[in-house]
């Protein structure tokens, strides 16, 4: 089957640069900013983000441990929701803490600071 | 920012071809067969898929009017959970009905017949 192209909407910004934790940053491409119209603090949002430190090599991984435990069984990379995965789609759901410009300040994102956002739903 | 490559796993596969209710079936392609290991019938999965009857043409809409509803103001797509949106990713959280070889039967997934499946995960 074909492939398809994603291209990134924004990118998440934190001052941490290893770190997952707190509020973070999304920032909208100029592009893309008429799409945030509506959206507002106190929302809650599905954001899809591409899990950029990760390589080609891990995208062929096909089974893991849970969480790294190497006691327990292998499952199928469906069965779990870790990074390893063909397609390193992460879907988090967040919320809204501020509205900028062209800026969303989110709280909840596991999202390292530079990773690619490629939507972003309300969360349904 | 860069574009990113995304593989289809799958394709979703139903008899009616414009319907969207009902039970499907995610036929895995054979090379991510190993990644369903660990999925049982009673499982909630969060499914991506491509929304793939979508053109070029309806990734540059950056404004809806909720369900269509012209009565309505319009809203950022990244407001709403409509198949409109730069990149035409769905996401739907759906219950397992049966595994068989290479095959997972859900209920709950509105993509249509031929839909590109580009990951699944365990429902968080």
């Amino acid at each position: 089957m074909e492939t398809r192209e994603v291209r990134p909407v924004g990118v998440v910004r934190r001052r941490e640069a290893e770190s997952t934790e707190g509020k973070c940053v999304i920032v909208i491409l100029p592009e893309f900013k008429d799409a945030m119209l509506g959206i507002e603090p106190g929302n809650r949002l599905q954001v899809l983000f591409w899990m950029h430190r990760l390589g080609e090599e891990d995208r062929r991984i096909l089974q893991v441990h849970p969480q790294g435990d190497t006691s327990r069984p292998r499952r199928g990379v469906f069965a779990v929701r870790g990074p390893m995965r063909p397609n390193p789609i992460g879907s988090t759901v967040v919320e809204v803490e501020e509205v900028r410009e062209a800026e969303i300040v989110v709280s909840g994102l596991d999202a390292l600071d530079g990773s690619p956002v490629v939507d972003i739903k309300i969360a349904g």
